[in-house]
């Protein structure tokens, strides 16, 4: 299958190395909103003008869309949609209802198939907390993020007056997650789950005790947690986190029997070395799923709930059974 | 939907407790064998004649036949799946395809829907080798047992001359899991990965040099891990062995990026206290499931591969997106 690349950050850098892995696809090209000429790819691929790519609906089976939840993505799949297989990675959660909607109107034009808010979070554990509360209905949910770099806080303590660059780390508190999975049910406050490492590079004579203050008492981004402020030096933050790492956790437990007296914990971790080239994997096998479904005729908005896990898979029924269940 | 149990032993005792946690599921009874005046149920449901069973074909949904996989479920889910919407727990991983194909055949006779071979191994181990295999393509599979009861191996310890009773436990070995962990993608023999830990009554008199000779050279079973042999007396075993958990770790580390230069774990891990309990669990979610799927006329046998997750849970589609996704 002919897969394409909608946008070139580190997210499609990602979609690039991981079609690089699949056997059974061939990566078409990359479509970019910059002058094609100034943009080089990591594994060669061939570079269009995004303004073209209409030119090119016979040629492309899925297209994987790397754009932002902020402001490109609620209108590129949507746009896109109506001449493509479609797949994103919406993750602004609260607003997936409304984009769920408006693709799903788009793929109507054309009979096309779409899915989105794919990737980890929402995706993979969006799937686990799913599965483990429909077997465990009488239980609670955990999800926890991190160790990982949080790009929206990093670019909130970018804007902070005196502030030259940043990165910022969301941690989960580990004695929350021995709580949980010990079975007792805690109740957690956003303070008991997560704490906030930031590294921060200032300018030069810039009132340090000002920033880490700014920062502390930021509504939403850190005022609701325990945050720690650690400056460094430019060549420090370069040197020890030019990494994008993440991952995190989702825990179900739940009790069955007789007076629930038997405890039972579903634990679903990840670790990434990188998270975007983690999140273009998840988005490279579920443009597999995606082809097959519009291939059976399977066209509208989909979501990872919607997907039979076979169709990821480049093997056949009769070898997932033999070899992997 | 209605629902029914074929057979009541402790997985038949599991599905019981089970429906019991589901608002839109109803018991309708249990199907034994036995005399049914000699069963007594957990919560109370009915208890008709395994006999009497296709006089009830319009009164049940879905049956979940709890029987064995060595000589019960071969013969019983084909049966019974030319008359009814089944699942089984079929863990016979080799014979699968086999049973698979017998099942389906069934089902075509009366157009009904199969689920074979769910539970958590084979059934959610088996979902995350898949998902996990399909996303990090260039990467390794390890899967973990333990620590828990395998009834196979203490009923194998139960047949050598001078054992009363026996327990056995499977134990992963933490250094094995360890080394996966680090993303090192070692390369693990049966021994390296599991220990083995029986707990014996042995009658008066018994060579107990003998029993344990016999247990730790015992082909298949014991020959090939290291087995520690404990004696102990019924009252001990009674006490303090008794519950019957288990669990598992199925992991995969995989590689991305330039050069592969990232590494990434993903990693599903259940703890169980009761096994027969939580994977009653499992087929009671995914009974939902086929109900679900055989009213929208998809008839045929399942695996747990087929099934799209959202049919699992009782919330809508909508709800779904809306606060799980």
């Amino acid at each position: 299958m002919k897969i394409a690349i909608y946008g070139y950050g580190n997210l499609g850098k990602g979609v690039e190395y991981a079609v690089a892995q699949n056997e059974d696809m061939e990566l078409f090209g990359v479509f970019t909103r910059r002058p094609p000429e100034t943009v080089k790819t990591v594994t060669g691929a061939k570079v269009y003008s995004a303004e073209e790519i209409k030119n090119y609906r016979n040629n492309i089976d899925v297209l994987i869309i790397c754009g932002g939840s902020a402001t490109d993505l609620p209108t590129m799949t949507p746009e896109l949609a109506e001449d493509f297989n479609v797949v994103d990675s919406f993750d602004t959660h609260a607003d997936i209802p409304k984009h769920f909607d408006n693709v799903d109107a788009a793929t109507k034009k054309n009979n096309t198939t779409a899915l989105i808010s794919c990737g980890w979070d929402p995706g993979l554990f969006s799937l686990n907390r799913l599965y483990a509360s429909a077997i465990l209905p009488n239980g609670n949910d955990y999800t926890f993020w991190g160790k990982g770099v949080s790009q929206g806080h990093s670019d909130a303590i970018r804007r902070i007056e005196g502030v030259l660059d940043a990165r910022q780390y969301t941690c989960p508190v580990d004695e929350a997650l021995e709580r949980v999975r010990s079975g007792e049910n805690p109740e957690l406050t956003t303070r008991d789950k997560h704490t906030r490492l930031c590294y921060v590079v200032a300018a030069e004579g810039a009132d340090l005790e000002r920033i880490e203050n700014e920062i502390k008492t930021m509504p939403k981004y850190f005022a609701d947690y325990d945050t720690t402020v650690n400056f460094i030096s430019q060549e420090e933050l370069d040197r020890d986190h030019k990494g994008i790492p993440h991952g995190g956790f989702v825990i179900r437990t739940g009790k069955t029997g007789e007076n629930n007296a038997h405890n039972h914990i579903i634990e679903y971790s990840l670790k990434l070395d990188s998270n975007p080239e983690f999140t273009a994997s998840v988005l490279v096998a579920y443009a597999r799923a995606i082809y097959r479904l519009w291939q059976k005729g399977e066209v509208g908005c989909k979501t990872v709930f919607d997907i039979p896990p076979a169709l990821l898979s480049p093997l056949s029924d009769e070898e997932l059974r033999a070899h992997m269940l």
